[in-house]
């Protein structure tokens, strides 16, 4: 029923569009009100400390993250929210934590690396010392002439990459020439991902097959080089320990785990050994490896908390906002996402320091599971709001959820209809320049109202643009509002994306309090208007030509990392999160 | 005899000043094969990997650098150089070298920190545990408060330092202003360094007075930040393990060693541990530090070879050309100063490839105990040319040599006729821009002839500047001409100057190859010209105002670090090496 209501409202706003461009009724003193509570009040840096330095990494299923999931609660709880409590998105894989990582080589020289142990890596049964061996290996058949010849070695795989200097800031800020460019509206017609993922799966089917390979060919444990950030910042002790650098899919879930102790090493470490090696030097290393595994079929959970709305007419319907609270596991995930989830805190802080009245009722989410698949925010929308089927074709249910084709029309629940719309933060550290309307360009007029008294904050810019790779794409995906903020980009996609060094020194106080205040104005005219957020037609995957349809909305972590990695080879492009 | 010969020379050269202006006889076909055989057959990445990847980190006192020491000689023999062998430069101290390091958090988290032994740390008894203490203490009596408290305790030991984005690039090029700024000299009368001095004594006697109170009380370790690199390079992984950091004077003596095992750790990981102390939460720290002392009174060696001059007249004459070899202990000192070693080696191996027979004698030399005082070429200087007495006054003698008063005029050796002068580089893996005339602006037209053939390469500046920190100061204290070149600065004070991070990937192949060229062309030209090099005249320390004379030449590394250190306080100022 209410689902009506609101393709009325909708049906109403698209009749009348001379209606629909009528000044925003804007509570100025509100806007005055948020921005002292969070600039002369704020908390985010004790949330930022206490997340990150106190509990740590908070990797899918691992003991840290529940410490986070319940810390959080017990948080929003604390600063006066009501309904604080634990979602399950249902069943995640493996428990692990690492406990300590260590690798050196030990002949020809000593030397300490810097390394540690890739998420869900077995441990090794306490130090061991190898032989090196770098492999030479494009495909299965390359693998061949190993056969025989890996007991007991440690094996270095994974190409050298040039290591360039640091040519430009590692951090920077959006020119006004950036924030044109996201401006700009790029029309893309029958663009389709298919190509790539199409390579970037056989590569990690090889990878999966290679790291069964090396097991049953008894190595001892397997080292990879790190991966390079933006403008050279994979390098200097800097090493990212995501999906791109792993041996297969998925090894979260038993049947696809590391089969051997794996660690990523810092690029230079890996090109001394491989200089050595391709010199017919001889290399030891001796690694310890020590890691836990603490449960086979862990579930994951979103952090849920409310503030009640208070218009009896609109306190049923709801304004979400969030970001996610997992992350790796090498950094302690202070901007991937510590970053969103201390600015969603602060603005649940702000919002129940100012005793606000919203009138409809303001939802946080701190999802988990985003970085191996947004399974959390899906889980979550797919429980309360709708989704989309996907086709159970054999050949289909063959591939990962996240690849598979559309098996139908979207399926819509009751609670679907009360949602205005979501606003998520997970770009990093950077201050809010501005946000992304998901293609929904009725919502442009809407937002520079919103935005123009923030302008001397530098929020000035509005995006007709998608941008991918996070929470707000579960709600999108489902045609209800789900927004991603522009933000500067600092060294987040050079430094801290996924890093040994996403640590709390990466987080910029002044830009977090600035995220936040922008977040609470949109959260809080979101509730307080008269109307929902206007939305776009309600997507039709299952229409879309088979193999043509753009698969933006469902990309996990892993997928967003290679892809990342990819661009690295090319110019930069878009600042969009990858 | 060959000293007055030397004398009347100069006094020639000052009476008939348009005498010493006219052209310099310059061999230009020599240029071009110089060039030709640097930049076809250059072999100085092949010296690097075997040096750095190879051998490794070379602190003075360690098998080590005794490795290097003999390796390079054979390297000279093999490349055709005659008399390669090592020469005694006297007693150093302990001979040490890390094996492994790793350092942990174990509560309230599992966290692998980057960290490395301080060289002549001792090791731990295998793994330890302890509670961290965070020590707030800036002289003895703030001690006190901690007496009784630190049984077994990981001392946390130095102040947290703010941790900054990297806002500039963290390599750069001399741009035409900078070398601009270069090339102006600034006048400086009555400049001193004693303020700074005494400052620096203060502390230091400090820490390792702290250092004895924390072993007096039984702690079980030290754990120091790094410093911070120019443009807030020391971050992100990349760590310092020079002088500036350890707990006292001259740790690698038997009687000032370091009491404690002592680790330096990347600042991030130093702040979780403050930020959790200072939150009054505890924090666990477990760690190995695998260190063995190989000897306690190793002597140090420079090594040397020669191509032998072919003019009766002249042959019994030198131009020496070098760089040090030895290093720190956490990288493998690839920029410092692998660089310049491996630049010198290829200077000696272009000369004997092309066959040239130099009118005066070609010597290398390959300094060690540069890092701890610039004792290899001081030792070498005093035992060939000449050297300053220092104060033998009571008071004096409680001082360390570099910053004793002179005692003396400077004493001078009959070889001290014989040497032309002397060319360094030391200043990282970067192209070489021009060269330093230290104070000496007779040089100036003569060097502007050298370098106009020079000009496609960026050899362009001639700044009658002094520079410091390296060993060129050893000849230029008794009055040789000694010169270090100009260069691109890379990152060599960002990233690569005595830290973790100086690898063999922050070499610079062209620059290299560029730099041996440029090198090669001075010390022939050194060889064949008529005349040696003018000299300033004779230096007289002992006629300096007590306590005013500028102490720039003995200043040793650890010096060196600690003024970069606060020079990362204040805006750079100069480019000149530190």
């Amino acid at each position: 029923m209410k689902k009506y209501a609101c393709l009325a409202t909708c049906l109403l706003a698209l009749s009348f569009p001379l209606c629909a461009q009528k000044p925003e009724a804007l509570d100025y003193n509100m806007y005055q009100r948020i921005r002292s509570e969070g600039f002369d009040h704020s908390h985010i840096m004790e949330y930022a400390s206490a997340l990150m330095d106190g509990i740590g990494p908070r990797l899918t299923g691992s003991p840290n993250l529940k410490h986070a999931n319940e810390w959080t609660r017990d948080q929003f709880t604390s600063m006066g929210c009501s309904n604080a409590h634990l979602e399950d998105w249902g069943e995640f894989g493996l428990g692990w934590r690492q406990i300590n990582t260590w690798v050196r080589m030990s002949a020809p020289d000593n030397a300490v690396f810097i390394a540690q142990a890739l998420p869900w890596s077995p441990a090794t049964s306490g130090p061991i010392n190898g032989q090196a061996i770098w492999i030479e290996a494009k495909d299965e058949k390359d693998l061949e002439k190993y056969k025989g010849k890996l007991t007991g070695k440690i094996i270095f795989f994974g190409p050298m990459r040039d290591v360039k200097p640091v040519e430009k800031p590692l951090t920077k800020r959006n020119e006004d020439a950036d924030l044109k460019k996201i401006e700009d509206f790029p029309v893309r017609v029958g663009e389709q991902h298919e190509d790539f993922l199409a390579g970037f799966i056989k590569e990690l089917t090889f990878r999966e097959k290679a790291g069964k390979f090396f097991a049953d060919e008894h190595a001892a444990a397997i080292v990879v080089p790190s991966r390079d950030g933006r403008d050279n910042g994979g390098s200097g002790g800097t090493i990212f320990d995501d999906g791109g650098t792993g041996m297969g899919w998925f090894t979260y879930q038993r049947e696809h785990a590391e089969k051997l102790p794996i660690v990523v090493t810092a690029i230079e470490n890996y090109g001394r050994v491989y200089r050595l090696l391709k010199a017919n030097v001889p290399v030891s290393i001796e690694m310890d490896v020590r890691t836990e595994f603490t449960g086979d079929h862990e579930h994951g959970f979103d952090t849920i908390a409310e503030i009640p709305g208070t218009d009896p007419a609109l306190k049923d319907q709801v304004v979400m906002v969030g970001g996610h609270l997992d992350s790796w596991a090498s950094g302690t995930g202070a901007t991937d996402n510590g970053a969103g989830t201390v600015v969603a805190m602060e603005v649940m802080r702000i919002l129940n320091a100012l005793h606000v009245q919203p009138r409809r009722t303001i939802r946080v989410a701190l999802w988990t599971g985003e970085e191996e698949g947004e399974f959390g925010s899906y889980g979550y929308v797919k429980n309360h709001f709708g989704f989309a089927p996907l086709s159970t074709a054999p050949d289909q249910l063959a591939l990962p959820e996240f690849v598979r084709k559309p098996g139908g029309p979207i399926q819509i629940k009751p609670e679907h209809a009360k949602i205005s719309g979501y606003f998520n933060v997970d770009n990093g550290s950077g201050k809010i320049r501005g946000i992304y309307l998901q293609g929904n360009a009725q919502l442009a007029p809407l937002f520079k109202e919103w935005i123009a008294p923030l302008s001397d904050l530098g929020v000035n810019t509005i995006s007709v643009r998608n941008t991918g790779g996070t929470d707000h794409e579960a709600f999108d995906s489902v045609g209800i509002p789900g927004f991603q903020f522009i933000q500067d980009p600092l060294d987040y996609s050079s430094r801290t994306h996924h890093s040994n060094m996403d640590l709390y020194e990466r987080l910029q106080p002044a830009d977090l309090a600035q995220a936040a205040v922008v977040e609470a104005i949109f959260v809080y005219n979101t509730a307080m208007r008269d109307q929902m957020l206007p939305r776009k037609p309600l997507p039709h995957p299952e229409l879309d030509e088979p193999g043509k349809a753009p698969l933006k909305n469902v990309m996990p972590g892993v997928v967003a990392a290679a892809e990342e990695q990819k661009k690295d080879a090319t110019p930069e492009k878009t600042p969009e999160k990858k």
